[in-house]
This record gives C-alpha cells, structure tokens and sequence, in this order.
C-alpha cells in the first residue's frame, strides 16, 4: 500500500478509521464530478499561495519552480484531456494536489501548508464565480445594446400599451423596449455589487481558526486581483452569503427574461401578430405541419423556475447553520453552476434573438386602434383646455366610451357632433389628441412614451453602455 | 438529403421553415441529455400503443410484428451501449423512432398514429414515475424495519427527551426512533397516494385535442397497468401536477430525514456522545487529523434543500401557464430527475447507515440525569397522590427545583427533608416516581415512552410492515 | 400577587425566574393576536378531554359539569364579543384554561390534568383544519359544478385549441372548460387524502412523553370524530406534515387558478375577445376612463404567490429540527390560516364568478379560422383515407400551409386543385376534414373535444358530483 | 347619488359599468386594510407633487395652499386616531384624496393632474421603504455595536471551534463572536445597495406612458431628496424589483439570525451549557416546572422562513408578468410589510439580547479539551520545527490520536514518551503548542483566532461603526 494517504484517499484517515467508507457512501459524497470546472480557479489559487509561501520564506526557490511547473503540466493535461479524474479522490483539489504531488513530490505535499480544503474550496468558488461574472456583465451590456437599437428603429412604431392586458394608452414598441433595457441595467448594476463581496479572499483561514504560519494574506488577494481579505476566519469557511445573492440577483435577471418571454409568446399569438422572430428560434410540432412554436421564449421563461428553485434551495441549505464548516456546505455548488449556466446560455440566446426580433407594425396599429386607446388624453383635453377637474373630466370621458362602444365604434371615430352631445366645451381640436400620433407626441415627459423623448433615452443608454 | 425528416432534424419543417434551428438553440430546446433515461418506458409505452393499433385494426399484424421486432433490437443496442442518440434529434422520442424507422420502414412511421409527442412524454414520465416510486416504497419499508429493529434493541435505554433542546423528560431511544418510524410510515402512505394519481393515461390525448383515430385507450391503460385514463386532452398533455406533488411529498421526505440527521450530528458531537456510527459513513479532515466527521447525515441535510428548491422550480414553472401544452413543461423533467435519484440515494444509505447505528448508554443516562427530568413527576405525583391541583403542583416544583439548582444537584437527589421543607405533604414514596426509571415506566399510555408500550409498538410496526 | 400564576402570566414561572419577560418579548412571543381563531377548536378538544377524564374516574362528576357549564359561558361570551382577550396570558388556551379557573374554580385547573400545551394545540389545530378542509371541499364541487354547467352551455362552441399559444387544432370551449374540472376533481381528491392525515389525535402525547395518567386517547378520538390516535408521543407533538401537505395541496389549487385566471385576463384582452365577465368582478381606472379591468383573476394570480410562499416557509421553518416540541413550530399558524383564508375566498369568489362567464362565439371561432387549425385533419385524412405514413403526409400538409400563407388564405380555404397540385390523391371529400366542425366532430376518442364527447363527459361529472 | 365619484366608490366607474362591484369582490381586491400605514408616505409624496405642479404653474397658489391646509389636517387626523378610513374607497391613496376633496374642494381634485394610482403607489411604496431601511440600518450598526463589545469582553475565552460540529480547534468567544459581527456587516452593506435602488421616483410616469403635463420630474425627486428618476414610465409603473431585492436581503440577514440562534439553542442545552440568556428572554413550561426555554432564539429561527417564504413568494408574483401595471402587483404589499416588520422586530430584540449574553468559561474551556482539539497544532509542530512535509505530519497524528483515545485520554495528556515512541523527533516543546492557550496564540494571523488578533479586529469594527 501507498505511503501518500492521497494515492489511495479511501485509506486517507486509515489510522483513525476501522474500515474504509463504503463505496455508496464515496459516491453519495464525492463532489468530482460536478467541481471538476473549478480547476483552474484552483491552480489559479493555489499559485498565488505558493508564490507568498515562497515570499514569506516558508518554502524554498526550489519547491515554488517545481510547483509552477507541476501546474504547468497539470494544466496543460487538463487542457487536452489527458487528466485522469479520480472519484476516489472526492474533489478536484485532492486530484490536482494528488496529481501534483506525483509530479514533483516533497514541493507538492508543502504547498497545503497553511491552508485547508475548507479556505481552499471558498477561494476557489469566488475566483471562478467573479470570472463567471465578468462575462454574464458582458452578456447584459449587449443585451441592452441590442434592445436600444430594435429600440431605436421602432422609435415612432405605435402599439397598445396594456394595464391588465386591456388596452390602456397608446405606446411606441420601441418605449416598449426601453422598459427592458431599465430591467436589465439594473441586473448589470446589483451584480457589480455582488462582485464586491464575491472578490474577497477566505485563503488563510485555513480550517476555521486561522493558521500558526505566518501568511501574508493581504499579498494574496494583490496577487489575485481580490478587493481584499475575509477578516475572520470562521466566517471565511462558512460564509455562503455571495452564492445565495448571486442566486437571488441570478433569479431578479431571469424573472425579466420571463416577462420579456411572456410577451413574445403573446405578441406571437395569432391574437397578437404584433412580432415575427427569425425561424431558426423557432420549432415545429410532429403532428400539426402548420405549427411555428416560439421555444426559445417559452423555455426561458420556464427556466425562471429552475434558477429560482436553486435560490431557495440554496437558502434552505444555510438556514440554521451552526459554526463553522459544515459538510452541508457542499450542496451549494450544483445550484450556483447550473445558475450559472442557465442565465449565461439564455442571455446569449437572447442577445442573438432578440436582434432579429421585427414588428409587423400594421398589427401594431391596428390593435392600438382597439379598446379607445387615447381616452385619457380626452380627459387630459377637457382639463387642460376646458378647465374641468380630472375627475369630471374622466366621468365625461366614460359616457363618451360607452356611447361609442354602443355604436360599435372606437371613442375616435365619434363626430365632434356626438362628442358635443356629452359635453358642449368640446372643440374640434380635440381630434388631434384623440388621434394616436397626438397621444404619443404629447407624453414627452421625462420617461414618457413620445417618440422625441424616446429617441432622447436612446441616446442616453447609447453614452452609457459606450461608457 | 434524405427524404426522412428524422434523419435530419434540423431540416425536419423544412416546408415551412426558412432556416435551420441554430445550434445554440439546439442546445438549449434539446433534451435528450437528460431524458434518455425514459426510453425503457418510451419502449413499454409504445408497444402497448401498437399493440391497440392493432388490435383496433389500425395497423396490420405484420406492422405489429415489424414494431415488437424493431424494438426488441433497440431495447437491445441500448441495454449494451449500442445505441447512438443524436442531439439532432432532440429527445429520446425522436431518437427510438428514428431508430425504429430505420430497422422496419413504414411499420415505425405507422407507430405515430394517433399520438403526439405531447401524450407520448407525459406518458412515459408517468410510466417511469411510477417505476421510481414502488423503488421508494421499498425503500421507506426497509428503514422503518431498521429503525424498528433498532428501537427494540434500545427499548429500555433511557435518555433525556428534549423539547427546545432543553432537558424535558426522560424516554427510551427506542421511543425516539419510533418517532422516525411514525414520520417514514406517513411518507409511505403520502408516496401511495401520490401513485394512485401517478398512474393515469395520457396516451390518446395526441397533441391536445384527442384523435380522430378510433383509439381504445382504456385496452391501453389495462395493458400498461394503468388505474385509469385522463378523461380530458387538454388537461392530459399540460398536467404536471403529478410532477409537483411528487416533489412535495419527496421534500416531506427529506424533511424528516433532516431532522433526524441534525440529530444524528447532534449526537455524535462531542458535547452529546450519544451514539456512533460506522466508519464507513464517516470522513476524516485533510488538516485536522483527529476528525471523524459524520459526513453523511450533515450531506443528507443539505440535500434537504435540493429537493426544495425542485418543488419551489416545478411550482413556478406552471404557475400561470395556460392551456395546453407549453415549452416550459419540458423544465420538469431534470428537478423531477434529480429529486427521485437524491430521495432514492439517501434513502438507500440512510437503510444501511441507521442499521448500524449504536448506542452510548452510559452517555444517554447521564445527559438524562441533569436538567431535572423528572420534574414532571414530581408534579404528577403531588396531583396524582396529594389531590393537589396540577397549576398548584407545577409552583411547588419549581421551588424545589429552584432549591436544587441553588445546591448544585439534581431535584432528585434533594433528601426527603429539603422536599417536605417545601411541602410537608411529600412521602418517601416520591423517590419512586423522581426516578428515572420509574418516570419512564408510568408513562405507558398509548403512544408513550414506557418501555412496554414501546415494545407493543415495535409488534404492531413488525406486523404492519411484514403484511 | 395572584396564586394563581395564570392571573398573570408574566410572573407564571416565578419561582425560577428573577425576572418577568420583557414586553418586547411579550409581543414577539405571543401568538393570542393570530391563534384565537383556534377557540371553538380548543373547547371542543377540552370537552372531549374532560369526559374522558371523567369516564376514566379521573375528575369527578361535579368538575365535569363544572367544566361543561364554564365552557358553555365561555363559548356565549366569545360569540357575543364580550370575553377579554390578554396578551399577558399569550395565546388562546391559557386565556381560556384562565377564564375557565375564574369560573369554575379548581375543576377548571383540574381539566389540564395529563395534557400540555404541545399536545392540546397540535390537536386544535387539527381539529380546526379539518372543519376547513371540509368547507374548501364543498367549495370544490361547486366550483365543479358550475364549470360543467358552463361547458353543457358551450359543448359546441368552437374555439382555437393552443400550444404554444399558437393556434393548434379546433377545440370546443366546453372541452376547454372541462380540463378545469378534471384539475378542481384532483384537488377535491388530494384534500380527501390530506385530510385523513390531519385527523389524527395527539392528545395524550401530552408535553413530549405521555404521560402517566390513564387517559383513553382512543376514546377521545371517537368522541372527536377522528380517524386514529397518534402513535408516538415525540411524534405527535412535533409532527407539522399535515400543515405542509394542506398547504402543498392548496399550492397546487392556487396553481390551478392561477392558470384559469391567466387564461381569462387573456380571453378579456381586446386582442382575444373570447368571453366577458360581469362588471361585478371587473374594475375601472382612476386615469382611464375606458378601462374595464379583470381585477379578481388577476389578483387571484398573484395571491398565488402567496400561498407558495407559505409552503415554502413551513418547509424552512421545519428543515432541521430536532426533536421533539421547539418554539419555531408557533410560526406554523400564520401561513397555514392566511393559506385556508386566500383558498377559501378564491374559491368563493370563482364560484361565483365563473358562474357568470358569457363567450363570445363569433370572436372565439373567428380565431379558430386563423393559423391553419385543421392541418393536422389533412394529414390525418392523408393517412386515413390514402394509405400514407404519418411522417409523409405531415411533409405533405406543411408545403399547402405554406402556399396558403403565400396567398393570404387559410388552408381551408386552398381550392382542389391548389390541394391536388400538391398532393394528386386529394379528393373533395377532403372539405369535411378541413371544416372546423368536420374536425371536431372526428376527435370523438375518449376525453377528445368532439360535442358528443364533451356532452358524455358533462354526463359522467354530473354524476360524480351528485355521488 | 353624489357627484364625485370618490364618495361612493362602488360606483365610480358607473358610466362604463352596468353593476356595482359585488361586496365578496370589494373585499377581496380592497388593500385599504393593509396599506394604510403609507399614509405618511402618501402625503409626503401628494405634498412634493403639489409643489412641483404650482412651481411649473400648473396649479394656481391657492390650490397649493389648500392642499397643504387639507393635507395638514389630514395628518392630524390621522395621528389622533380621527380618521375614518373606508372600505368602499379600496386603498389609502382614495381614502386619503377623498377627505383632501371634501375638506379643500376642487383644489383635491386638481392634485391628481399628471398622476395616477399606479405611479403614485410605485412611489408611497419607495418612499415608506427607504424609511425603513434606514431604520434597519441603524439596528444593524447597534447589533455589530452588541456583538463587538461581547466580543472584546470575551477576547481571550476559549472554546472549542466546531467543523461539522465535531471539536475541531480551539477558538476563543471573542472570534466566535465577531464571525457574526462580518455577516450583519455584509447584511449593512447589502442593505446600503438597495437603498440607492429603491430611492428612486416612479411617480410622473402616470398610469403607464408619461403624461402629457409639462411635469419636472427632477425637482420632485430633489424634494423628496431621491437619488434619481424612473426613466422609462412602463418600467416605473411594473417595476417591483426594489421589493425582491429588499427581502432577499432581509432573508440573508435572517438566515445570519437563524445561524446565530442556532447557536444559542445549542448552547443553553444543558449538554453545552456554554452561556445563559437573561430570564426575559426566555419562557417556561405549562407543565414541566424546571423548564427555562430560549424561546426568543427558537421563534426567530422559525421567522426566517416566514420571510423566505416571502421572497418566494413576490417572485412567483413577478414571474412572466407582461408589462406593464397589472392588479398581481397589489399583492406585493403585504409580504413586503410583514417582512419589514420581522426583521426590524427580531434586530430590536436581538440587539437587547445579544447584550445580555454571559458566557460560562470554564464549561467553555472543558468542552475544547474534549475532541483533541489541538491535534492539528501538534502536526504544524511537526512540520515547522521538523520539516516534516504537512501530509505526513498528519498521518502521524492520527496515530497519536488513536493512541490517546485507546488510554481514554485526551492528545494533550500523552507522555512525552507516548509522543516519542510515534515520532522519536518530537522533543519536550511540543506541550507549548499542545496547550489551549498555545494553539490560540499561533493563529494571529489575519482573521485568526488569536487574542491578540481579535482585539485588533475589535478596535478596527469600532473604528468603523464610530465612522
């Protein structure tokens, strides 16, 4: 039998332990299979520790060469394949640091000092996870700028704006859009501040209580790029705190995705027709040889469960925890990867969707042209030109409607005649802001849906992302 | 190309599509990385379809021969790894028919008649739910004939019964674990019920609307073992209830098993000593090297959440959704996954790990020796013997335990003179009931901790589950 | 001071305490402000306890009439309003146990004999439930009721059956309704089960152990109406799957709203115009005057949340606590009556409403004529009537939709000899399949849309509800 | 009937609507019984709208002036208990604009130019909010204010450190403690990140597309002192972010409560023993008279899940919401508040509490010289002074464990001839490291256990908490 307990992990405690775990038990806790991604995070980590071993004169010039070098070839097998991973090894740290040791032996075995899996296993998780950040910041940047541009080519399209789904005010599609671009530039801004708390260091902590040796912690975050270092050390291993706030900042971006996707799959309805996406986002059905499914959106949407199903899972993990470590703790990696996974493949997609998104502005038009769209803007004529209180003005208003809605006709297309009938102080102005271009036009309020304002945010949003 | 759209999916609404589905969309629609582990049902599910084709004359026998010979091969090829699934097709669905299409010509084309791949999926999840669930009775069946066997031969051990972790009254560790026993024989009941709903016939729903194809779908349903069919379409191809109220009754599941790990990681601590456990379920530290750490019951409790956060992710996927079927309803399947294979799992090494669970007697005593255990009976006593009034009793002990707090002692080690002292009434017949065993013994009111009641409940746990 | 220690209750454990509980505490602590809805509940288990301590000679016969007379008054003073309810006395058994001691004396402190505070509010709470269970189970087959009455109304009504909510195939809105009825029918069965569950008996499990009076819990059980005696006193106290399983049970009623409610607000849209609801259900707007809003299947919609999120709390709140009776399990009693509550007043309020469901058939087939419904009833008669295989004729049907689209028309509406240029083995007959209603009618299978169909399944529901 | 529809509400959309709403259905979609307490808000945000719409000449001088009389009134009104606040006007905002009519006329009606309930909610909503977070902010300061003096009280007591709640390696109180201090210190920052997301004004964008009203959006968010404006008017009305984003901190920072009382719970068992509470903080039993119960700890660990349960639940609402105002949103509110309340509640009692915390150091002590606790400082030994590689130090003192637990010993009591006969380098200074005091004295690294580190720790949290 091997003299490195690491050659043979089920032997690892073999002086404590009267028999070896059992091999469902090895399966049942072993977490190789799922935290083999972190590899290099974990080379990454485990350099930065050696290079301030080396600088603090715990190990010698020599054993630092041998270690960058094992890395070197580590990382390169890994790379091409050529790694073998070990299930009986448990983790990925164990591999490597197995793998490592084979390697360049004595070196390799001295590079745990001063640390333990339970500081090495949080550092690896937040070195992995702020680089999983950069990118999905990345994605939500040009998920914006492709909704600013569809944004900007459908400045002056007109649309139904909805209240209930009913059709409330007329809108443009591209203010429609804009509303998104808020959503998702808020996710971009809390997952900066997620970053912050991600981009601390635990290495050094060791297993709980800190270490006898005498690490310079604060050069290891230098090293790393970190924004500084976890000032307690049972806290440092057991702290979970930035998996559950990216889960739940994870799970704001795909309940966004949602309400975006439920208004595809609406405006994609024959009852709608408001939109057209390219058809390679699209499928077909095994029996009905008409059918154009809009999958993309309707999977996303029900991928909003998954993402938040983790956040409570992740949740219910860490409720009543005691200090410091606990096995428990493991649990935590599928639901932060697949998280993960899920927003990063479904803001690719989206970005690339989104772009072919076209509006079928009659469509647009035409619905907008249902359920008296510009009312409001009757009530707002009568108490800005006639000087009628707000709530006269809208009681006026709904007998207007409904003597419309009994000619089966829409509220703008009643003469000035029949308007007068309801209310003599009506003048024949009053068919500009019944009109929809007059409604738009009016609402150039800051935020407002006029086409003038709507270009104004554009070119805002444009300076901003470009920033 | 060949002139089989399931040879090329891609191309497959070629007539009406434009473009191919992108591959990036190819990724995420698919779901045969997930779902192959339905093509057992999928086979079973449609044989039994053919088979009624048949039968009703829809199909000639030679199709009937040709499909029974096609799948045959396939069950075959994929028993021993031989079978090439093909992302392009997507699921495992498109993959078999594509397969079986291949083997025997029209006859696979003629298997379709009738279905749809949306009562096609929710009958094979079903079929294969149902499989699932009579594992998991089983299971539940053997741990409570462990923890049966493990109460009978810990029916006399006393311990301290806690309510707010605090020292209560005294019970047996048999009488605890019963407790379990109580908790798993709920699952069991919950999990049948849960089966009755489980086994019900989409198939013949087709897409959503039913099928002009005379089907007769209750032949199916006898053929498959099925308790009943779906009386309606649409409802039978949307319907994920089952999905979700699966997922409850497995998070009640785990939420027992939870609770009872943290009490199994309660006493293994050192400040507990209560009981241990194998090695073999146990882990040791890579830095602290005196650990033996109870690695399974802390994972268990985790997994806790797992499960949780599936049920909080099926329940959002359908909530809102309207009829019929929908792209999300795909989302189910990987939570449903994974919460069968992490109920089974723990389940499967909660039956051996409990097995050889072994008590620490001497420890078990003297933690139900301090916090004055038998207060209670002393106040019973004072009731029961005195005709002192139980609001009145329940004072006069908290003064005698004020006394013996005060002296540093257990309440029943003060003498016969510091308790009459308190209330000259008090007899030497007192140190009967202020014993631990006799405490123990009076409480044999049905479902209490006397050891003979405690014995009658592991004969009437024993019959219950050999019937 | 009071003898009494119940007069007040913040000098309740004197003789150990050095000091009263703060009045924060007090009021972060005390559960009387939620739980006095448990009154009924708590006199009737008191009754029942008290006759059974009399018929065991355990109090006399002058304390039982005594007790029955106190209870009778206490009862009369609850209804009237006049009973004082104290936070000082914390929840709803101590005031009562109080007022009953201030009625009757010492037969009033004499009825907690062999009980506590853990088993007696387990068991209100059981009782209570199971008056609620039965009321919401009424409320389901009405609820069922009315569906089937509006589907008798619109068994022919055609309408667009969706997926994907692209328009799929013809349905009836009959049949539409009826899968409604098939989830409500679920409900109804899954509440039979729970309840089963709930109405078990804890009393007698008294604090956590039993308890050495010589109670007939099985005899209190019978008087209660239950259906058996918790077995395992630890159990019984400490045991809330009941209050999950009810509230999973009402999560998936709430789900099965919300995707009915969905479903209205949609049909309400002018962009559906399926159907109307009564103004009494609807509500206007401050600013639009125009506005008619489905406010209740909104709301109802999102008050699913909250139901999901009582679940997922009672689940939090029970993950990982040890045995037996811990404070925590107080926090079981809010989300469990706001999720009997927001239930209840849904159902009524849906009872109510969907009574009043009108369509509007012209828009509903209107939209039945948009997206091709019947072509998969032209691959079908390909198949049926020519001998092709499904996948051929699916080809077939997809290259006539895309001529139809190019010329603007539905499929039904292609000429002969459009179809026949596509497919030569095309005859007239062709036209009965493309109808809407040659559609319907062929999908006759059980639990299919077809009218004869929807009226056999009126028939059997109807039966089913009178049963 | 009355003129002004806001006098009878129930018939305010009477030109649209043949019937009132239905009283089930008023009381269902009636908030006024919840969100009365934005009344101040309301007024704050009504009075800053005022001013913005005399400054922009939109209301004459003495409109301005009426409204701030009426609103004046109002407040007092309210304050004394006067107000009579109706069920008919459905919510605070018609409650309040109601009285504001009667009491100033014309004036109240005017006040609604430019504004509807929709954004005017958005921004009562905000604007209650950021109040309390700044009440919660100044609680988290006091808690960690609590923490850190216990923490320096308590600098040098040691107990065992736990990983997996096995004796791992000693710690002292004082770190113990200040692990917490970290958490609520993140739940600080965290809340500090919301705020500015919540701070910002919504009201402006009117009912969902701006307004036509020349309004100055920027001069009332400066008077309302807000960070900044809603840009996109659809975005402002739907956006319930800043809601989600709240109570998943508020979970966070529960989850660290739950961990905390956890804790607590352990270690007032009398099988720890390791602090007591003051008696306020606890309760005792109905029936076991020596029962002194840490209830506080007990319910606020069962509060977290009330407040997950919330965030769960304002999710679920969200999820797949088209934009943009939907009556869903309303449902929002309560969650919020009970949030918002138990966290404030819990903090209050925790900072009263915490300060109350006496540790029982020689219990303490006793239980870190159980586990072995300084094994692993008997391997750095080993590494450090021998230049044995770390894995190999390890393997040794698993042997010297297994020894000592074979003699019933502790590692600590080995001879050094014991120690010798392992490892014949161990010399006579091994008993430096092998002592409690030793061990904690190594770790002074950053963030570790030493006294010395965790007075710095100390100094610097006062630094900041003065800051």
């Amino acid at each position: 039998m091997s003299h490195d307990p690491l050659a043979n992990k089920a032997n690892a405690w073999s002086a404590l332990f009267a028999e070896p775990v059992s091999e469902l038990v090895q399966r049942y806790t072993a977490s190789v299979g799922f935290d083999q991604r972190l590899w290099a995070a974990d080379i990454q980590g485990s350099l930065a520790h050696a290079e301030m071993l080396h600088a603090q004169g715990l190990i010698s010039a020599q054993d630092w060469a041998d270690i960058q070098r094992g890395m070197a070839q580590i990382r390169e097998e890994i790379a091409s394949g050529q790694f073998e991973w070990k299930l009986a090894l448990e983790d990925v740290h164990l591999n490597l640091e197995a793998r490592l040791t084979e390697l360049v032996g004595q070196a390799g075995k001295r590079l745990h000092t001063g640390r333990s899996r339970n500081d090495q296993v949080a550092t690896d998780v937040r070195l992995w996870l702020r680089g999983e950040i950069d990118g999905l910041l990345t994605l939500l940047t040009q998920l914006q700028a492709v909704l600013v541009e569809r944004a900007e080519a459908n400045a002056e399209v007109v649309m139904p704006g909805f209240t209930h789904l009913q059709v409330a005010q007329p809108v443009t599609l591209g203010h429609h859009l804009l509303a998104y671009v808020e959503m998702f530039a808020r996710d971009h801004e809390r997952l900066s501040d997620v970053r912050r708390r991600v981009n601390r260091l635990p290495l050094g902590a060791a297993a709980l209580a800190g270490t006898p040796y005498p690490l310079d912690r604060e050069r290891v975050a230098r090293t790393l790029g970190m924004d500084g270092v976890c000032q307690n050390s049972l806290d440092a291993v057991s702290d979970r705190d930035f998996a559950i706030e990216f889960t739940a900042a994870a799970s704001l971006a795909m309940v966004h995705i949602s309400r975006l996707s439920e208004e595809l799959v609406l405006w994609m309805s024959q009852n709608f027709g408001f939109v057209t996406l390219p058809d390679r986002f699209c499928t077909g059905s095994s029996i009905m040889p008409q059918k154009k499914n809009p999958d993309v959106p309707e999977l996303a949407r029900g991928k909003t469960g998954r993402v938040v199903g983790h956040l409570m899972g992740l949740i219910t993990l860490m409720k009543g925890q005691p200090l410091a470590y606990n096995k428990d703790n493991q649990e935590d990696k599928e639901p932060l990867f697949d998280t993960v996974d899920t927003l990063r493949d479904t803001l690719r997609i989206f970005v690339d969707m989104m772009a072919g998104l076209q509006a079928r502005p009659e469509n647009l038009r035409a619905a907008a042209q249902r359920g008296h769209a510009t009312a409001t803007d009757l009530a707002d004529y009568l108490v800005r030109e006639k000087g009628i209180p707000f709530r006269d003005a809208h009681e006026t208003v709904a007998h207007a409607v409904r003597l419309a809605s009994e000619r089966g006709l829409e509220l703008a297309a009643l003469s000035l005649e029949d308007l007068q009938a309801i209310e003599p102080r009506i003048g024949a102005d009053v068919f500009g802001p019944l009109s929809l271009e007059g409604s738009l036009a009016a609402r150039k309020v800051l935020g407002g849906t006029a086409p003038e304002q709507v270009r104004a945010q554009v070119a805002r949003h444009k300076a901003r992302l470009a920033g």
